[in-house]
C-alpha cells in the first residue's frame, strides 16, 4: 500500500468542476440486447427462465465470450527474441451482460438484479479458476467511452490469465509486509479507521463498507470492502451477495448524482486462487471515476495528482445519495 | 524492465483505426503568447534578445511558474492520521513555453528552435537540482486534451519533488538487476539489438536512436535513447542537443503523419541527481500517443493491452516520415 498522491484542491472547488460525458457510441442493432443473441458467440452461462433454450431470450444475466478478445484460447508457447521474452496471448475473455435492459449502467436496476450480477461474477470466476491454466481471474467493468467501454449496453468483463498480475502481486506483497510488522491485516485496519473517523466514509452497508481512500488517485475514487477479513471474493454466499449489491448500488447512485453519471472503471481485487499466502489478502472493489486525465506526470513518476480531497468526495457522494437526481451544473 | 503487454493485433489493422482528435480547448486570450507575459507569474528563465526586459516579448523560449501548480513552494511538514502518512505537497511546478508561435506542437518548428527547447529543459533541470530539497526533476510534455493538456499553445512542464518517484525507482532497480547478472546496461543492449534487428527501428539519428519498444504499452509508443551509455540527460552538450532535436523532430513528424497529429505524452527518464548507483541509469524519452484508452484491465493488473504490434507501428512511423503529410482516413 505504498502509494503517494498529490492532493491539489486549489485546482477545483465544486462538483461541476468534475464533469466528463459518457459519450455513448451511436449504435445500430445492439449485440447485447435480448433477441440479438445470435450476434454474440454462444453463451457460457446464463440466468433465466427454467426451460429456456440457450442463446435465446428469457435470460436476466448472460455471459458470452468476447467477440474481439484481448486474450485467446491458444496453446501455450513461449520464446525469446534476443533480450526479450514472449508468450502466446492465452487466456479467456468474456462479457457479462448485466441486464436485458439497454441501459448504460446498473444504477437504475433493482437490488435483486445487481445481486444476480454479483452472483454471476462469482460463479463464472470459480468455473474459470478450475482450469489449471489460469492463475488469476480478473473481473472489471468499464462504463462510458472515456473509461474504455465500446458497447453502450451495461456489461462487465471477466479475463482469465496464466499468471498473477504484477499489480496484484505488489498489493499482496504490501499486505504481507504490514502483517509481518503488526500481525494484522492492513485493509481490516483501514476499514476500522474509516468507520471510526467517518470523514471519508461513503456508505456503511453493514457487512460492507464504502469509503474514499486516504490516498485516492482519482477524483471520486471509492473502495468497497467487507468489514470482516475475507480473501476470496468468489466465496461470498447469497445473503452477502444481496448486502454487497445494496452497498454497490448506494455507491453507484451516489456517483451518478454527485458527478452527473460519470464514466468509471470498477476493478475487483481478490486473492489469486491457489496462491501461497493468499489467505492474507482482503478482497475489495476499487471504483475509479474518469473525471481527470492521467498524463505525463503520472506516467513518469507513478504518482497521481488528484484535485479532489477524498473527504470532499465522500461528502459529495453521501449528499448525492441523500438528495438523488443530478446536481445542477451552473 | 519487467513489463508484459498483451499485443492483440486482431483488434485493428490500419492507421485510421487509431484516431483521436487533439480537441483543442477554445480559448480567448492565450496566456502563453508574446505580448501577454503579464498573464503568467514572473518568468524564471528565458532565451531571447540580449537586452530584453524580463516578462516582455522578444523571447524564443520562456519558463514561468505554473499558475495552478500541482506542488508548491511550501514548508516541509509531515504527519500521521492513524494508519496514513501525509506530507505537505511541496515542490516546484513550471511551464516551458516552447515557441512564441501559437501552434499545438513542436513538429512544425525548425531544428534550431527544438534544440533551444531541449537546452532549456536541461538548464532549468540543473538549476532546480541545485536546491537540496529536490530529489528528482521530472520533465514532461502533454499534447492535446486527451493527453492532459489544458493549454493549446505548445508547452512542456518541469516538476521538482522531494523524493525519487516510485516508477523511476523501479526502473533503476530493474537496470541494477540486469547489470548484476550481465555486467552490462539493459538499455545499451536494447539499443544495440534494435539497431541490428531493424524491425522496430523508427529513426537512426546517429548519436540517438528512436525505436518502438518490444513491449510497447501504447499504440505508436516510441523511445528515444542515446546510443552510448549516458545516465544524466541534463549533461548533454550543444552538439548533442542539436542531434537530439533532429531525432525528436523526425519522431514527432512521423507521429503526426502516421496518426494524424495524435495527442501524446512525452516523459523524460533520467538518473535522479545525487542518487547512489545513478550512473548505471541510461536516460531516455518515452513518447506515448493516446490513441487507446487505459481501462479496468490495465488498472487492475498493471498490464497493458496494445492492439498495435510495435513492428507495425515502427513501419508506419518510418513511412509517415518519408511520405510526409497526413494519411488518408478512408
Amino acid at each position: 500500500m505504498d502509494r503517494w498522491v498529490v492532493v491539489a484542491p486549489e485546482r477545483s472547488r465544486r462538483p461541476s468542476d468534475f464533469r466528463m460525458e459518457r459519450q455513448p457510441r451511436k449504435q445500430g442493432r445492439c449485440p447485447l440486447c435480448p433477441g440479438n443473441e445470435a450476434d454474440t458467440p454462444p453463451e457460457v452461462l446464463a440466468y433465466g427462465k427454467r426451460d429456456r433454450v440457450p442463446d435465446t431470450s428469457g435470460w436476466h444475466v448472460r455471459v458470452v465470450p468476447n467477440k474481439f478478445p484481448a486474450v485467446r484460447n491458444l496453446p501455450r508457447e513461449t520464446g525469446r527474441q534476443g533480450l526479450y521474452e514472449w508468450m502466446s496471448g492465452l487466456g479467456r475473455h468474456e462479457i457479462v451482460v448485466e441486464t436485458p435492459a439497454h441501459v448504460p449502467d446498473l444504477d437504475g436496476q433493482n437490488p435483486e438484479q445487481v445481486a444476480e450480477v454479483l452472483r454471476c461474477w462469482m460463479e463464472r470466476s470459480r468455473q474459470l479458476a478450475r482450469d489449471p491454466r489460469w492463475r488469476y481471474v480478473q473481473v472489471f467493468k468499464n462504463v462510458g467511452r472515456p473509461a474504455g467501454a465500446s458497447l453502450e449496453h451495461t456489461h462487465s468483463q471477466i479475463i482469465a490469465i496464466p499468471f498473477v498480475p504484477a499489480e496484484l502481486g505488489r498489493e499482496l506483497a504490501g499486505m504481507h509486509v504490514y502483517r509481518r510488522s503488526t500481525s494484522r491485516c492492513v485493509l481490516c485496519d483501514m476499514v476500522a479507521q474509516e468507520l471510526a473517523d467517518g470523514r471519508r466514509l461513503v456508505h456503511d452497508g453493514g457487512g460492507f463498507v464504502a469509503f474514499a481512500p486516504f490516498a485516492s488517485r482519482f477524483p471520486g475514487e471509492v473502495w468497497i470492502a467487507p468489514r470482516e477479513h475475507a480473501p476470496d471474493f468468489t466465496a461470498l454466499q447469497a445473503a452477502g451477495q444481496r448486502e454487497l449489491a445494496a452497498t454497490l448500488l448506494a455507491v453507484l447512485r451516489g456517483l451518478a448524482a454527485a458527478f452527473n453519471a460519470p464514466p468509471y472503471n470498477l476493478v475487483v481485487h481478490t486473492a489469486p486462487h491457489g496462491e501461497a499466502g493468499g489467505e492474507h489478502f482482503h478482497w475489495h472493489f476499487e471504483i475509479s471515476p474518469r473525471l481527470s486525465i492521467t498524463a505525463g506526470f503520472e506516467l513518469g513518476t507513478g504518482y497521481y495528482i488528484n484535485p479532489l480531497p477524498p473527504e470532499t468526495a465522500a461528502a459529495w457522494l453521501r449528499d448525492g445519495k441523500t438528495v438523488g437526481g443530478n446536481v445542477s451544473n451552473d
